[in-house]
């Protein structure tokens, strides 16, 4: 096994060079992006449904989808009002900064104020590879379990929010919710943390608050940034 | 990207060799092994949790856990009677044969009956590597929603067996049983599948029996081979 490691290395520092690259065009454009990671059916595509249908009369909203098969996602997205990219990786478990970077010509960055990515469904994986996004979050669920932080410490390590989806499911399934927010805690603390119910629309509020922050403060850095070279 | 494939397929090519000499040992031994696969949260562990309880009086189970980080699955399963034997992948998003043969000297395989082997939680890569186990089994979940054959085909196509679980939940999540029985057919036609709810018990009873067959049927191949040789 150990052999395959100088490989992945190598893949990984490209992969950051692009992802810097990535940035820099999102920055000069002021487009606030994030990647939505989350494991299969954890809800990814229903909040970014949600946030788009919320957001769309103030914010111009363009979406990058990334999925082995398939383009149900992006045609989800692309219904709620988004500009919606499809990237099939073909069986790649994630997306990385290749792929978006292959996908952002279809996107007229100056015309968008916020371009959610969403990663291939899968809790590994995509957290080992950057690809150039402002912030990243994770989408977990209650039906999932409350030991999911402990099972895979990388992803809840490396993400700057987690929402915490389905909380209508709270009275059917067993779920520690102490248990689980101390493994959070311990992976990743003070992390930004959101309750929520995408399906009863509980708890959307705040999230939707704090990415609308997430928009102007990158809008405002950029102009700054305009105003200064 | 293309640059990954021809070193993805020497570590493949590699693997399968190492599959067909587990498969050899557990054919050897009269074993009957299962590869139990799923996103995270589907309730492999549950699964095997119920499995292990019903079973113990009547088979000798032995347990296979892989997992990126901690022994909790492995914990539950010899908590509940099997002989249980954690492989922490150190961040591998799944498991290869050649981390199965090094875990096999820890059991006996000649005293047991059944082994389970569960995967790495992820619906993707898992499916790419053979283990040399007789069959696989995929844990899909009522509340990961309904479009998951579509969206993860490859998982769904190599699959001996189809568990859905946690059917309890079907009053309170919209889930499209036709469309989601669609996908599989198309993908697995006529593969062996079962609706049930490790929290409940139902439909347990069928799964259990499938399993018992199972094994039965590798014992008796296995005594024929050594009358015949």
């Amino acid at each position: 096994m150990t052999q395959r490691i100088p490989i992945v290395e190598k893949i990984l520092s490209a992969n950051d060079r692009l992802a810097i690259e990535n940035r820099a065009r999102f920055d000069a454009a002021g487009v606030f992006t994030l990647n939505v990671m989350a494991s299969p059916g954890a809800g990814k595509t229903s909040l970014i449904e949600k946030t788009v249908s919320a957001l769309k009369g103030s914010l111009r909203i363009g979406m990058i989808n990334g999925d082995i098969a398939t383009s149900l996602d992006a045609d989800r997205a692309a219904a709620a009002g988004a500009a919606a990219v499809q990237i099939n990786t073909g069986g790649d478990c994630h997306l990385d900064a290749v792929m978006l970077q292959a996908a952002l010509p279809q996107l007229d960055l100056a015309r968008l104020d916020l371009i959610i990515v969403e990663n291939v469904g899968n809790l590994v994986c995509p957290a080992e590879f950057q690809l150039g996004t402002h912030k990243s979050v994770l989408v977990a669920s209650i039906p999932e379990g409350d030991d999911k932080p402990y099972k895979y410490p990388g992803m809840y390590r490396g993400v700057d929010a987690v929402v915490i989806n389905k909380i209508d499911l709270l009275p059917y399934v067993p779920f520690r919710r102490e248990f689980f927010k101390n493994g959070i805690e311990v992976l990743n603390p003070g992390v930004t943390q959101f309750e929520l119910s995408c399906r009863t629309g509980e708890g959307l509020p705040a999230w939707l608050a704090w990415l609308v922050a997430q928009v102007s403060s990158t809008r405002q850095n950029s102009v700054s940034g305009h105003l200064a070279s």
